[in-house]
């Protein structure tokens, strides 16, 4: 019986503890999609207490306080930064099982060398241990101590991009940081805020005057252009379902033209023809250009509308849909396929009951010339559950190639959760692990080595790099 | 090599043994989710003889025997007890991984002394054995042995409760018998009964002539009014699937006059629409009363219609359904948040692939100063399996906290079915004693103690007395 | 720490290798579903290389091929075979975790004698090595080799079945080669080519000219009778989705005789009724001539249908669909059963989300007299994945009665394939072993002894004998 959280945690085997030990612990980190902030890094300010550091923007953490009852004053409201932590720190120990409880650990021994367990008891000590290190905690120190290459950030298209130039030109930022492009807001014509998105800040950041379909595409296309000379290779998308439903040019512009004129709000059938006319459009513009496609579905975006009315998007309270239809994937991805314009494209379902499904559609659509050109993303969304690591890595190696995966990106809204790295990587190294111990797979270090390397960093780099 | 069936059955872990042992095997049951008959308590009668104790309402057992081809008068039929026990016998060593092979040998072994493992060779033994001991078993001494403190049965709002008034004046009674009021029959519109059922039935118990929604709505406020005057603060829904179609009153009217006058049966939206209206209604009374309220779906009823005609309801043929639209499960919470009206919920759905879209929408409506205030429920349908509760303790670990859960109901439609609780406390204390074992909580005795006491009897303690 | 892949592979009890070794690995095969080629058993040629044994319709090596960026020109293209076979050894030590990495493992070792492991480094002396023992092994010296006492191929029931009487009347083939009715041309209704597949195909090999509905089940009903007349007593279904949409006669009259006459095709409202009453006409004929029915769904054929229009069908490109409707299944049983025509069944979805409805609604429709009439089937699509036979497993243990189920088919679409017996049989001896070493079951050798045999053999040998 274990006294205490060890450094071997969840590694079950002694395969395991090799290849986390002699392999992916001491690899760097490619990053390549994350919340965080390019202001806060470009600032770097030291954190002024526990609070800011572990539960600003955390909202993996919010949820955890609010299923503890915590009321919202402690959550995202004005209550001291002191009480903020205690109510997290009494939340904490019914938090068993959950990667939360563990990497608030990891994040206090890492980082302060506090081997001390959380909790209500002992907050207080903690809280004033960690005062004394903090002011050598700066977001650059993280990335640093984190040993992360790339970091890439979802960033809307029509905003400015200087923080990010000035970043790439600041030889004492050692991390790459890169925007993502993240064209939610283009493809959410539903929403009411679409017309003045569309007309007042996309339009102009593109210095065009959006009225049809094609305005659109130009628009996008032109901060395409301005993200890509940057050195942005990415884009993000995050879906309630995958649409399928093509139309005639004509439709299109009427339904942009109607839309944007405030003439009444789209049908669901307008919504569904709009979204795949984009989506379609967009993925052929990122095989132009060699850019990598990030697909997230299966959301449903601040779902507490009273919440959102209160505090505004983003703040805990996303949650799964379910019943999308499968289909559609195929259809989308044989629609590029027709005129071979199928880009590098990492597709996840949010809800898990989808893993297999999308597998199977990735693999009639992978691309010459390409190891693992479509990817399997993982299905966890709040905060890198276990199961839908370990679903993910099951996923890929029945469907497709575990040997091409490439890594979790940490999808981290504050900068203490890089270390969900770490997490998954225990989980990779456990899953190989069994493998090995199970006699699937013969015990050839070299090889096993090789696969963790890959999985872990080369993988990625070379996937994010050609 | 384990020859039998030991006491240290499915707990792996030094851990796990030590968890169920020393806290979970001791506790006392709080089970808020049966069909059992308060006749059958009331009446006291001890039973006649194994088959009336194992077989008789054990819809999940006849299931079983029907899978291995049984006839049907051995199952519902006229054949002798003995007879029946016989084909019962004959089919339980092919139920191997199934929860009812080992839950038959704990209630041999737990209220008979028998330790005799069950087959077609050993019933004759075993029904002559235990003929001699039976006479010790009531429904009361069942209840008194596996220290239940409160049992609630599912009771339609049409129903007498003078039964349950009886039973809670008797103070030989020594658990707490309670109503859950359960409106399904009110809620199935699309039912050929319900014309009469709310005419004659439910319109009659609440005294109200119902012609209108608003008669729908009164008329259930009644007989909840009846049901809290005896203890009542439970309700309890089994559905196909949530329905989120909101309408107008008047539309509401029109739906309910025309059905209720024998105009033809609703469409499938006016159906929704009603199911919607009424559901919401419910729930803000039950806020309103302090009641828990507790929704399953994914529920097909009675779907061997055939059966149904010749036997009646619930005769073990209900099955699973899929394709449920979980964004309205999240559409019909963030109705009621916006009132601030959402009751304590527990959320089921009976088919395993939506755990975790469910737990992902609770996430997102819990409620300040209530720990836990929705739950995600289970998703065994028959008998409680292993795979179904490992997952529903992964899933709230992962997206909730595990330290808020509040046990299972057992949904026993026999007395000797509430050893289910049995089997979920060790698969409770194996899930706990794995993460303790695999490092990933410390093995403090005292707070894991806790935990399984919060878990197994406080929560619910508390959930369902405040 | 295991150097190499050893003989206990996957076996990770004592309970389990006992199992495996006194019961399971010695057993004859029942192999009721492949796509192998009547052709190539009755030709009986030797192999001319490894490619050919192990690459050559093998579409589910294909896909790993195609997920490591191989060109198609290796694939299913006209590179020599030797260069073939490197660019698969290249990719398989990418594929950890996959049953194709262990099964070639098996297929080397079991046919050659060969234990090295394959690899882009020991390809050139594997082929070599293989290349002179290669003349030993033709079709039937495998199916020798794997002991398999008969063999269920899918066939069209437009193709003729000399091949399958001629190797009938073979004494040297040891092997019951059997055809398994496929109807699934006249089933899609559409697709182009229906129109002329009914008439020309299916119309020509019944001597019926087909204009109605009732044409369409008498051409059905005149192969039926040709194959059972040489011992055929399977069927077999692939559909992307259960229909239940039933129709009048005339309707259904209609819909056949506009799409056969060329008059545009069906609508989805139409194509699901003809489908519906099909599948419906289809079971009762098979409960009527005691024929078992395989229905497979959430299966959608072909779907990069670039590479289709260039290679044809059958190129690894199917993927799953999601989304299907549960309760149409349950509708679609529940009808036959109103008549108590329904047949031996074996039902799968592709999408193991599906797994535990499927269950529930087999539970429900069990017949009197006939042990494990419904039966639950796998999920794996490709290879049979770990995971999908273990949720199979699960399933029926929980949902149905273990002791019933009649092994897996192996799917296969290259004699090779037949080794996935083997992998099936050890993971259902660890999962079996596993419930033994948990406690659940005694370790009574004689009855786990007797559960192993039954369900790698007498079970099956039952279900399609009687």
């Amino acid at each position: 019986m274990k006294k205490y959280i060890q450094d071997d945690v969840m590694l079950q085997t002694k395969a395991a503890k090799r290849l986390y030990d002699d392999y992916a612990a001491i690899l760097p980190i490619i990053d390549y999609r994350t919340h965080l902030s390019v202001e806060e890094i470009a600032g770097d300010e030291p954190y002024r207490n526990l609070t800011q550091l572990m539960l600003k923007n955390a909202s993996e953490k919010w949820r955890l306080m609010r299923a503890n009852g915590v009321e919202e004053k402690y959550i995202t409201g004005d209550a001291p930064d002191r009480e903020k932590f205690q109510k997290f720190a009494e939340t904490l120990p019914k938090a068993i099982g959950n990667p939360i409880y563990l990497n608030t650990y990891i994040e206090l021994k890492s980082f302060f060398g506090c081997e001390e367990i959380l909790s209500g008891q002992t907050a207080e000590k903690i809280w004033n241990d960690v005062n004394g290190k903090r002011k050598d905690l700066s977001p650059r120190k993280i990335l640093a101590k984190e040993k992360v290459e790339s970091l890439g950030i979802l960033v809307d298209p029509s905003e400015e991009l200087q923080r990010f130039e000035q970043l790439h030109q600041d030889k004492t930022c050692l991390t790459d940081i890169l925007p993502v492009f993240c064209p939610d807001k283009a493809l959410r014509i539903e929403d009411e805020e679409w017309e003045n998105y569309m007309k007042y800040e996309l339009g102009t950041a593109a210095g065009i005057e959006i009225s049809t379909m094609h305005d659109v595409y130009e628009a996008l296309s032109a901060r395409m252009d301005a993200f890509g000379a940057i050195g942005c290779c990415t884009a993000d998308h995050t879906l309630a379902a995958i649409s399928y439903y093509p139309a005639e040019n004509f439709e299109l512009d009427d339904i942009v033209g109607r839309t944007i004129n405030g003439k009444g709000s789209p049908s669901e059938k307008a919504r569904e023809q709009y979204q795949t006319a984009v989506l379609l459009f967009l993925a052929k513009e990122y095989a132009r250009r060699g850019w990598i496609m990030q697909l997230e579905y299966a959301v449903v975006r601040d779902s507490n509308t009273r919440r959102a009315q209160q505090l505004g998007p983003d703040k805990g309270d996303d949650c799964l849909s379910s019943g999308c239809r499968g289909d559609n994937l195929a259809k989308f991805f044989d629609r590029l396929n027709r005129e071979d314009k199928i880009p590098k494209t990492i597709i996840s379902s949010r809800n898990p009951a989808d893993g297999a499904m999308i597998a199977s559609v990735i693999g009639v659509f992978q691309g010459s010339g390409v190891p693992g050109k479509l990817q399997l993303g993982g299905s966890w969304t709040f905060q890198g559950d276990k199961e839908g690591i370990k679903a993910q890595l099951a996923n890929t190696a029945n469907f497709l190639l575990l040997g091409n995966a490439i890594h979790m990106p940490s999808n981290a809204r504050s900068l203490l959760a890089l270390n969900r790295h770490e997490y998954y990587r225990r989980i990779l190294c456990n899953f190989i692990g069994r493998i090995v111990e199970n006699g699937e797979y013969p015990a050839d270090w070299d090889a096993l080595g090789k696969l963790i390397e890959d999985i872990c960093y080369n993988n990625a780099k070379q996937y994010f790099a050609e």
